[in-house]
């Protein structure tokens, strides 16, 4: 087997462990006689499946007991809905900051629902950069405050987080999820869907503060309900058993690193090699202002379609698959998460230095 | 590796094969260089795979081209809130037919959005039966009316489908689907739980007649819309990729049986072979009206509990796990989907008489 370094900004890499463990346990789970795929939800293998995998999570994130972690279904776009069927639920308002398309369509999705307002953007600029904002930007009596921690398509993140006062901040973490830490107190409530650093495509997790939780809108579909999973513990019906299931191998390989620190730490090596090539490079350049360079997707473009389109082209042929950017920024992009190894920044790096040379 | 017997209600046993070629597929898919769970749902890999999986789901099903197809998640109790909301369209009327827990949860669903009546139901007989109904028993004017075409927990399934003229049929073919033909034409829509019969939990399948959709309420969570998702042809966002490329593989399987109708006949010798048992029994009985049972979900009791409790450990002793009926039942349940070989209900009555022997 050649595996190949895939740079696609989800679904994704998983680590080459993790998936060996998955097929070394694919026919029998320990002793079970039986595929994990297999199992009832309900059973004691199962539960302690589960029951491990949120509890490395609240050790891994380091989450404070007064939130409720669950996994459910849907993709994070059924958060855009939930969300607000959830929250927006003294005031009927909420305030959104939009980084970019998928920060857009959760602002779109509130607005079916209630007062949505958009506080601050990016747009202006193609959405390269992050908006500063102050309290003042705000509505004091908003149920609360949106953003998208880290932007996929865009190549953007939060460094710093916006201050909100006593209004609590909720956040789209799906594309930094565990890239590294953060301080899940600072938020009202957290989701992430799991394509990118966590598991195959299929399950997302929440994290929420559990006095914000508990009155919902009547509308809202019983499986959108955030307290009925939570007090479910996940299991309110049949959860999606095998993505969790995996996801729980990326949380023990996360252990294995050392934690989300040792995690960051490679990501900062990996993401600093690509940028600091970019930063010195006459073809190619970066799209994102430096201050709010994400650590995950990194968006670059040559000044000519036809030298990004060969570029494309070449690497793909030499393994380092799935650069092309998304058609909104044009050029290239590579999303390097977590199970992304240095080597493949570095088999990235050595062919951009190659293809600049050949062809400048 | 010694394979279990797996009698879940589901998540439940997958054909061997299915899950020998998943195995060896994990790492790398078809010279990719990586796994379908970390193919990016966008790569012309990924749609060879859930088109394929689509045109042979259509295929098996012989579905009429009037209907789209798609996957979506969220479980079967998702769509107890999208058939309302999607369907619930022009006089925000439906009738039920209350069945079971689930398709009373279902009713209940619906009762949020608009004006949902209870059109008949076997409760008084703890749903052991199927209820006649006639189309006068129908509003005339109801959007749809919904059953639930096989009851998981209580072992009845529809061998005629009731006469609602022109009105709509809506049915959860969760724990029958692809268990035996289904003339899907007779229906509005259809919708199915992948882990029965299908794939690991986490994939619903949508089926539905063209002419009912895009007419959504406007309250409806985008991911909730049929028309976006069936549109998007489950492309909308990011799929649960590796469970529909699971999905793809049973398909394939049952294609390899000979097709649904091969399937169903040993289907019906499985089945044969437990009531047969159950109906020479002095021990055992079964606790469903003859011609209302179920293919899929047998449930018996003894007229002892102390007998029922030793009969599930000493059978889960034996490698017959998951043998313990619901407790709005009591007693077991054998659920013998499609992966379920016949050996395994062999096993199961070889052991049942032997058990009559002993404690008789």
């Amino acid at each position: 087997m050649s595996r190949v370094y895939n740079f696609s900004a989800g679904p994704s890499m998983l680590p080459l462990s993790v998936l060996k463990t998955a097929q070394a346990e694919l026919l029998e789970y320990k002793g079970t006689g039986q595929s994990v795929m297999e199992m009832s939800h309900r059973s004691k293998e199962y539960e302690e499946i589960i029951e491990t995998a949120e509890a490395d999570l609240r050790e891994i994130m380091n989450i404070p007991d007064n939130y409720d972690v669950f996994f459910t279904q849907g993709g994070g776009y059924t958060q855009f809905a939930s969300v607000p069927l959830n929250l927006m639920n003294k005031n009927n308002k909420a305030d959104y900051i939009i980084t970019g398309q998928w920060a857009k369509k959760a602002f779109e999705e509130a607005c079916k629902y209630g007062d949505a307002r958009a506080a601050a953007s990016s747009a202006d600029k193609t959405f390269s950069y992050i908006p500063k904002t102050t309290r003042e930007d705000f509505r004091k009596d908003a149920d609360y405050v949106y953003i998208c921690l880290n932007n996929t398509i865009y190549g953007t993140k939060y460094n710093t987080l916006p201050d909100t006062g006593d209004i609590p901040l909720v956040a789209d973490i799906s594309s930094c999820m565990l890239s590294e830490p953060l301080d899940v107190s600072k938020f009202g409530l957290l989701f992430g869907g799991a394509q990118k650093n966590v598991a195959p495509a299929g399950v997302v997790m929440v994290i929420a503060r559990k006095d914000l939780l508990g009155n919902a809108m009547d509308i809202t579909p019983t499986m959108l309900n955030y307290k009925i999973q939570a007090d479910a513990k996940s299991l309110f019906n049949t959860p999606p058993c095998y993505n969790i299931y995996m996801a729980g191998l990326v949380f023990k390989w996360i252990k294995e690193q050392g934690g989300v620190e040792a995690v960051y730490k490679n990501n900062l090596k990996k993401a600093n090699l690509l940028y600091d090539f970019l930063d010195n490079s006459k073809m190619f350049k970066g799209t994102v202002v430096k201050e709010d360079r994400s650590l995950m997707n990194v968006p670059f473009v040559t000044d000519s379609e036809e030298l990004n389109k060969k570029f494309i082209a070449e690497s793909q042929a030499n393994g380092l698959v799935n650069l092309k950017g998304h058609r909104t920024v044009g050029g290239m992009r590579a999303s390097i998460y977590n199970a992304m190894p240095y080597e493949g920044v570095e088999a990235l790096v050595n062919f951009m230095e190659k293809f600049e040379k050949e062809n400048g």
